[in-house]
């Protein structure tokens, strides 16, 4: 755990400065996210090659400080169901810090999930804003397909791919992460409102960006390098020649994570730097489903193998109630206690104690619509 | 030059054998073509590794041969406008002999090109008989291309890709090479006489067997290796995951020779072959139109320079008519010169003298529709 002190100077931070900063991010790595601050308030940088970039910066950040309130950006995210999630703490996903003196200041989160637990096993699905209907078709079904295998997608909050890429996820009651260049309670695009909303129940939405702030077009870019460190492999499922998803797979490849591209038809524009990832990248791979991406992302084993998440029961062993009540579940997606009382053919209080004995058994987890099956649980 | 003995001896063992078969290859190599018929009549292998699994062929062989009438084979074929072309002579492309002891024991070819020339600088364009539609669009309009830069195309003569790609080269006035897995006086499939017949009379047809010779499944799987031999590169156009086009572009890699994919639509199985390829072969290429498949094969500065064909005039030291003639051509595809002289508003008698002028200079040249501008050679 960090101080309280550390997590304030750290909200500052993030108002302070652009994201990805790597001058100040060596100025962190120095004095630390207090001292770092104390030497822009006291204006003099640290001897050495960065010193003069830095003071060059030093009279815009103190204008911002100036302006800037933490405990109440950290109570305005609170309010709306937020947290900021800083470098040490459990819920940091360690793998950003492969981004160096790159990595983010803090990150602001919405939602219930668990930040780094939930990017264990993360694929980025990236591309076209103006996707075509083939793209958005091939990034929901492959984003269903991932959250079938228990992967969690991350994406931009875009229209076009990274809106297709969420809702195939939700589609499968799946973990999605949406990373914005805005704060995490700012909706842009604003039709987006639902999409957000949704996502924040289920998922979690994540900014570099402290509550309020905009998002402009340096931002968009910086944010997707953190896109591809959070996760362990980019696949670009649609872009034109010259796409904001080509720098999200430059940065996956300068990462080592797996860079993959889907192939569409020749004649479609927005799948033509695709086209050019796979003809000129050594690194890139072709895939065409999600079975594709886990090929090339998954550690051998590792997708057969069960999760551990508690103690888990032989389903031999249930009380037959119990076992007409799993047997009740949908075999995709999650279903309201009344619906699953009424296919086991039991009564919502034998359905409500044999849930719970279930949960407790690692066989069921409770979802937005009620519960669902925890898959390759309890299964041989 | 060989002898005829030479080439009557070539003619029977096209007929008396399979294809491809690589101990005859061996005998032939170290008997001779005579020499091999020799041993084959007398019934005694040479001493070796391949002398049982060539005796053991001797029965059969010695069964085709009484049958056999060399001289025949060769009148027949003459008749249709077709002749022998053997290893040793001035139009072997020499190119084949990379197959070694597997090397076509001739090649029944019928058309006006040189096929050693013509194939100097050759495409294989392969793919899928139930080619999709997009599939037909790709590979003709590839082919249109390579055929504008003046490269041949290479194909075998089925429905789908083969058919597309000989459509695509014939509408550019190109030439357009078609192997065929049985004799080239053969229609198969016979839906095929209208576009065998425009083949032959601008491009090539080929084959390793006599006229008359029906097609197998195993003469097409071997007429493969001597499609991506013939060639540069092969590129899969449209391909399932089993089809004897990834056959071809397995000869094609284990000859050294450059291995191209179109990518497709991954909704559709006809390009589920060529995206196997893409993702699992290291040595393939993702390749979109024909300036990427020349990127691959073309040999550095050599599409830009231009083709010698004998002396070229420089276009400013033409007098005013033939400038007029020479700009009556168009720019694609050929015309008569009928038209030419009315479009240049010159009468005939003065078209058809500036026309072989103008073919003596290099600028034009005779095609199916009469005269045609002659590609890279007298532009700047």
């Amino acid at each position: 755990m960090i101080s309280s002190d550390e997590r304030l100077a750290r909200a500052l931070l993030t108002r302070m400065a652009e994201p990805g900063d790597e001058r100040l991010g060596r100025l962190i790595s120095r004095e630390g996210a207090e001292g770092a601050l104390e030497v822009v308030r006291a204006g003099e940088a640290p001897a050495g090659p960065d010193r003069a970039d830095l003071e060059k910066r030093f009279p815009a950040w103190r204008a911002r400080l100036a302006e800037a309130d933490p405990e109440r950006l950290l109570a305005v995210c609170e309010e709306r169901g937020g947290r900021l999630v800083c470098p040490g703490e459990a819920e940091w996903p360690s793998q950003l810090d492969d981004l160096a003196s790159g990595r983010p200041y803090a990150l602001w989160v919405c939602g219930d999930q668990d930040l780094r637990f939930g990017c264990l096993r993360s694929v980025a699905l990236v591309g076209a804003r103006a996707a075509s209907p083939y793209g958005i078709h091939v990034a929901a079904e492959m984003a269903a397909e991932l959250a079938d295998s228990n992967w969690t997608v991350v994406s931009g909050g875009a229209y076009g791919i990274d809106a297709a890429a969420h809702r195939g996820v939700l589609s499968a009651d799946g973990l999605t992460v949406a990373v914005f260049a805005c704060g995490v309670d700012v909706t842009y695009p604003s039709d987006h409102a639902g999409l957000f909303t949704e996502i924040a129940r289920s998922g979690l939405l994540v900014s570099e960006l402290p509550p309020g702030t905009t998002p402009t077009r340096p931002r968009f870019l910086i944010r997707n390098r953190a896109i591809a460190a959070l996760t362990r492999g980019t696949v670009v499922v649609e872009a034109a020649q010259r796409s904001g998803a080509i720098s999200t797979a430059r940065h996956a490849r300068d990462l080592g994570r797996a860079v993959m591209a889907v192939p569409g038809p020749v004649t479609s524009p927005t799948s033509a730097g695709c086209h050019t990832l796979l003809r000129e990248w050594a690194e890139v791979t072709c895939v065409t489903d999600a079975s594709d991406v886990l090929d090339r992302v998954g550690l051998i084993g590792d997708d057969m193998a069960p999760e551990r998440r508690g103690p888990v029961l032989d389903r031999d062993r249930l009380g037959p109630a119990a076992r007409d009540v799993l047997e009740a579940l949908p075999s995709r997606g999650g279903a309201g206690t009344a619906r699953i009382a009424v296919t086991a053919g039991v009564d919502l209080d034998t359905a409500l104690t044999c849930l719970g004995a279930l949960a407790a058994g690692g066989f069921v987890e409770r979802c937005a619509k009620g519960w669902k099956l925890r898959r390759n649980a309890a299964e041989p």
